[in-house]
């Protein structure tokens, strides 16, 4: 160990993030994000690593209802149209879910990716295309960790078509759409995510995602200490 | 303000992983990571957002040196082939950059992404049928965050071809690649990004990538107290 580790103090701070974070949906109350935490949280997201320090990122952020209902109107339609595509059995638990936040947070962010923002190549996404799209993901997550530690709640809405997002908010031709964020104080925080606690779906044992040297070579057996440390 | 905003020193833990992280390529030095920080490392990245709660990560973490080698001679493959694609002003600082720690790193990463693993189609997954990938890099930047407070570097080698990575590991059809990570102890963690070092890109004025409710308004004029909060 190098005195680089983190004092303990600093490490609960973060893995309690992680563990505490929620993708909220029903839990946003009225109230405002203040100017000061919203450019914290804006300043973690821009210190997210990005392929070739391309920083891809930019950051609409809605505070107005107008455009906020239109966004709206674009999930009710693509929630129908996911409806219609699940199974008869999914499909009626899927309508009791609540799935975004849209009107009630206090703020709507869209983030985006500017794919040619140093020209059509670049460091690191020549065998790699999308990996301008993934550090604008990477600049999500900085987000939503920094959101939850200063009490803010931030949903992530993907059921909405990129091309009526593009639409409503006067997006250009060459920026992607990834990522459409409610944010704003909340009621709470959920100890477990909305989906587990709903029945939709169980957290996943981590041990049997790990493997060892090949796809084909399971945890167990291969490596008891980690499988150990692991419980 | 709820009682869910973090106490200070929680908070501190947080920015400073988000801010002190780095893309670690030079600076692994011999050593190895303990099971039981790999093992919260890992648990960070499983407790990442997923669309649908899908959960879709699995994790190979590499020890073995001969399998490596193999993913070496695919980066040097790669590396030669971006190099032909970059313009000739580009190429000759590009060749002088470390990109990849694959042999010097404790410990090599692959973080793939199952599509299928609850079926074809799934919740928010209809009208973005990027955001099974999208969840797994979420899974990432939980593990980078991690690493950095446990002080293991952490470095995405993305000039590598997928279909390489996954004939040296025997991935499956229907398994994407979404990572290759280089994981251990460092000498040190640089202030500052290498390529912002190497003067290759400086780190953009987070200002200019802020908008308010539509694409083509500025931050500047539309809220000054945002603004002035960034300063």
């Amino acid at each position: 160990m190098t005195e680089e580790v983190f004092p303990e103090s600093w490490r609960e701070g973060l893995y309690q993030a992680i563990h505490r974070r929620r993708d909220v949906r029903a839990q946003f109350r009225p109230g405002r994000v203040p100017e000061e935490v919203l450019a914290r949280v804006l300043t973690a997201a821009h210190h997210a690593p990005s392929v070739g320090f391309m920083q891809p990122w930019d950051f609409v952020v809605l505070r107005d209802l107008g455009v906020r209902r239109k966004v709206l109107e674009a999930f009710e339609r693509a929630h129908a149209a996911e409806a219609e595509a699940l199974s008869a059995g999914k499909r009626e638990a899927y309508l009791k879910l609540k799935l975004e936040g849209i009107l009630e947070s206090a703020l709507n962010l869209c983030v985006t990716c500017d794919r040619t923002r140093f020209g059509e190549t670049g460091l690191g996404r020549t065998a790699q295309p999308r990996m301008d799209l993934y550090s604008v993901v990477c600049a999500v997550q900085n987000l939503w960790l920094a959101a939850r530690a200063e009490g803010m709640g931030v949903g992530w809405v993907s059921i909405l078509r990129p091309e009526d997002l593009k639409a409503a908010l006067g997006i250009p031709e060459g920026i992607e759409v990834v990522a459409y964020l409610c944010m704003g104080p909340v009621s709470h925080f959920p100890e477990k995510p909305d989906l587990e606690v709903a029945g939709w779906q169980a957290r996943l044992p981590l041990q049997g995602m790990i493997r060892v040297d090949r796809w084909d070579a399971p945890l167990d057996g291969q490596w008891p200490e980690l499988a150990r440390a692991l419980q």
